[in-house]
C-alpha cells in the first residue's frame, strides 16, 4: 500500500503544511506546480526532500488560480487545459532533474480533481496532456472516474486511491463534504481504517456496509499539525500490522 | 550567421508580433516561457511553428512580471532566481517535447538580459540554473557581459549576438536607448549593416569608427508590422550577398 | 440612445483596441478594472480620456482571470465574488477621482456577464457588491437577465442594452455565437439596425420577425480597426437620423 | 502613543498572523491591499475587524509582487508606481466604506518602504499618489526618510514610527538586519523600550547611547504566535505605565 500526500503547497512567504515531517511518513508526494501553490523555490525544496527520503514524485497539477488555491471549477477550454497541464508537468520535471529524481505520476488537484470525475472534456484534456508529455506517467485518481476511463483508453497506467479521513457511502463513493460526518477526525479510527484498506481492501461505509476498495494508494493530509499527527498514526498502525508502505511506481 | 528573434510574446487574448511570419525569416526563436509573456497555449503554437520551420528553440527566460512585461529590474534573490529560471526552461522543454523539437539555448529577456550584463550574482544564478537543468544548452548573450564570463566558467557554450537595429559606440557597446539615434529605422541601412556583420564581422559605430564584432547571431525584431518588414529585408539582403542564415546550434 | 463600449483592455505591453478613437464615438465607457485587463496605468489613461470626452465611466468588473481574459466561467463562491467586485469598483473609483470624474455604472465583463444572466447566486453577489459600495450606481445588463431582477429588487437602477453587431432570435434573445450568422459584419447594416433600435425600439430577428427592444444603450465594439470603423458608422448614421447619442446616466 | 501593525496578510488559502488577536492590541492597522498579500475577502474581514475594534485603517501599499511578498526592490517607473498606489488605496477605500470605516493613512510595505527611504523618484511617486487620491491621508514612515521630505513638501501630514523590536544605531537609524543583534526577542525588554519611547521619547542604542526618538507610533509585529505575545506584553506594559495607546489620526 502506498501513502500519498499533497506537498509543496507553500508559496512566497506563506507556509502550508510540514513537508519535511510528511516526507518521513508518505511514499508518494503530490507536489504543487505553481498554478494553485508552490513557487519555484518551494517546488525545489519539496522535491529535494522527496528525493532524500526516496519518496515518489507526482505532479499535482491544477487550474491556474492562486487566488482561490485551485479550489473552484474553471471552465477552461480543453485545448488550453492540455497545454496548462503540460506546462506544469514540464516545470516539475526540470526541478526533479536538478534534484536527482523524476516525476513518475500525475494527480490533479482540488477542483480539477473533482471536475474530471465527471467532466469528460476536461478529463480527456488532462489524460491527453499526460500522454503527450510522457506516456510512462501513471495517473493517480478515484475509481469509477471519467479520468480513469479516458486515461486507460489512452494506454496510461491508472492507480486508484482511497482517502484515509473521508467517510464512504455504501456504493463506494465518498460522502459529500456538505454532509455531516463526511470527515473523520479520530487518529485511531483513521489508522484502523487504513490498515483494513491495506489488508482486506475494504472500508466500512456510513451505514455499516462493508465496501470493497480497489485502491493501491491512500491519501493522507499534512496541511495542519493535527493532520501530520494522523498521518504518523496511520504509518505507525501499518507498521504494527506488519505493513511497510511502498510506492506504487 | 544566425538570425534570432523574440517570439511567443502574446498572452491570453493579447497579440504581440507576427510569429508565423517571423518563423519563415529567422533561424532561432527566443520563446517566452510565461513569466513576462507566453501562456501555455501561446508557447505551444509558437514552438510548433518553430519546429515546422526547422527554427532552433531558445528559452526566453524572464523575471516573474507579466504586469511590466519583464521590462523592469527586480532584485530577486539569486537562489530564487535560479529556481525561477529552471522552472521556465522546464516548462518550455515539455512543450518542445510534445512539439517534436527541443530547447537548445537560453536567451534572457528584457530587464534580466540587461541586468546580467553587469549584475554578478544574478548572472551567476542564470548560468547556474542553465548548467543544472541541462549543461548542453547554449547561452545567447552580449559580448563582454558578466553572464558570458560566468557561463563560460561553468563550461557552458556561449554565443554572442549583435543587434540589427541598434547603433554602436566605438568601443563595441550599444548606444543607450536614451540617446538620440540609438535605434535605426531604415530597412535598407539595417539590412546592409547585417550583411557587413555577417561577411566582415564589422559594424560602423556612431562616430564612423569601424568596430569588430564577434557575433554568431543577429537579433531582429518582429513585434510590429514594420519590424517584420525590416527582418524580411535583412533576410533578403543576406540572400543577395549569398549568405544563407543558419542556426548556431 | 446611449452607445457603450468596452475600454481600457490593454495590459502591460499589450495593446487592445483604440480607446482614444472610441472615446470620440461612444457616450459610455466600460473600463476594465485589472481582473481581466487594464493595469493601473491603462485604467488611468483610459479614464482620463473618458473624462476629456465627457464619456460616462462604468466599472467593467470581471472574474479574476488575466490568463483567460475573463472569458471562462469561474465557480467562485458568491461571498468572495462580492468582495472581488467591490475591490474592482473601488480601484476604479479612486482612478476616477484623480481624473476628475466618477464611476456612474457597472457592467460585468465576459463570462461573468454571461453567467449572471442565469446564475442566481453570482447575480445576487454582483448586485449585492454594487449596492454595498454605492447604491447610486446603475447596472448595465441584458433585459430578462437574473442580474436585472436581483439588482432591481435591491433598489438599484437597471439599464438594458442591445448589441449592435449581434443577431437576435424572435424571442428577443441573442443568437448563440456558435450558430452561423450570430455576428453581423456589414457596417451599413449594423448602423441601420442601431438607428432602428434608437428610433423604433425594434430589431429584425433572424427569421424576419420584428422584435421590440427595451434598451437605453447599444453596445458597440472597438477592439479591432474594423470594429472602430463600424462604431464610427453607427455614430454617423445616428447623426444622419438626427439622433445625438446621450449618456444614460 | 499609537501602536501599528501589519494586518490582512493572509491570501487565498494561506494564513499569516492572527489579525483578530492583534486588533485588540493595536490602535492602527496597516492593511494589505492585494499587491503583496490580502485578497479582497481577506481585506474585508480584516477591515471589518479593525472597524469593530475602533482601530485606524491604513493602506499597506506595495510593489506588485505576490510571488515575493513585496520583499524585493522593483525598479518600476515612477509614473506607473503612482497609478499602482492609487489603485491599491482605492480598492481599500471601497472596502472601508462597506465596513463602515475609512482609510486614514498610508504606510508602504516591505521593499517599497525601504526603497523610498532613499529613492527620490519612487518616494515622490508614492507621495504624489497619496496627494492625488486624498490629501487628507497621513503618511506613516521613518524619520529622516526621503518619503517624509517629499510628502511634507506636498502638504501631506507625516507621522514617524519607531520599531519595538529593532536595535538602533547611535544616530537614530536602525541596525541593519544583516548585523547580529538587529532584532530583539525578549518581550520584557521590548515592552520596556516601548514604554520609554512613549514616556521619554528615547531609545537606548546598541552602544548604550541615549537617542531621542521623534515617533508618534510604534510598529509591533503579529505574524507569529511569539510576535502576538510580544505585542500583548507591550500593550500591557504601557497600561502599567498609565499609558493608553491612541490612534494618531
Amino acid at each position: 500500500m502506498d501513502l500519498n500526500s499533497d506537498s509543496g503547497e507553500s508559496f512566497s512567504s506563506w507556509q502550508m503544511g510540514d513537508d519535511e515531517a510528511m516526507m518521513a511518513i508518505v511514499t508518494s508526494a503530490n507536489i504543487a506546480c505553481g498554478f494553485h501553490a508552490g513557487d519555484p523555490s518551494v517546488m525545489r525544496s519539496t522535491i529535494t526532500a522527496a528525493a532524500a527520503n526516496d519518496v515518489a514524485v507526482g505532479a499535482h497539477v491544477s487550474y491556474r488560480d492562486l487566488a482561490h488555491f485551485g479550489r473552484v471549477f474553471i471552465d477552461v477550454a480543453p485545448n488550453e487545459l492540455i497545454n496548462e497541464v503540460i506546462y506544469q508537468i514540464g516545470a516539475l520535471q526540470a526541478m526533479a532533474a536538478v534534484a536527482g529524481t523524476r516525476v513518475s505520476y500525475v494527480k490533479p488537484h482540488g477542483a480539477l480533481y473533482n471536475a474530471i470525475v465527471h467532466h469528460s472534456a476536461q478529463a480527456d484534456a488532462v489524460a491527453q496532456a499526460i500522454s503527450e508529455v510522457d506516456d510512462s506517467l501513471t495517473v493517480l485518481c478515484q475509481p469509477g472516474s471519467e479520468i480513469a476511463r479516458v486515461a486507460g483508453r489512452k494506454g496510461l497506467r491508472v492507480v486508484f486511491e482511497a482517502f484515509a479521513d473521508r467517510a464512504y457511502n455504501p456504493d463506494g463513493t465518498l460522502v459529500s463534504r456538505r454532509e455531516p460526518g463526511a470527515l473523520l477526525h479520530d487518529p485511531g479510527q483513521i489508522a484502523a481504517r487504513v490498515v483494513r484498506m491495506a489488508t482486506d481492501h475494504q472500508v466500512i461505509a456510513v451505514d455499516g456496509t462493508v465496501v470493497g476498495l480497489d485502491a493501491e494508494s491512500v491519501c493522507v493530509h499534512g496541511d495542519t499539525p493535527g493532520a501530520v499527527a494522523i498521518a504518523a498514526a496511520v504509518r505507525s498502525a501499518l507498521a504494527d500490522a506488519g505493513i511497510e508502505p511502498a510506492r506504487f511506481t
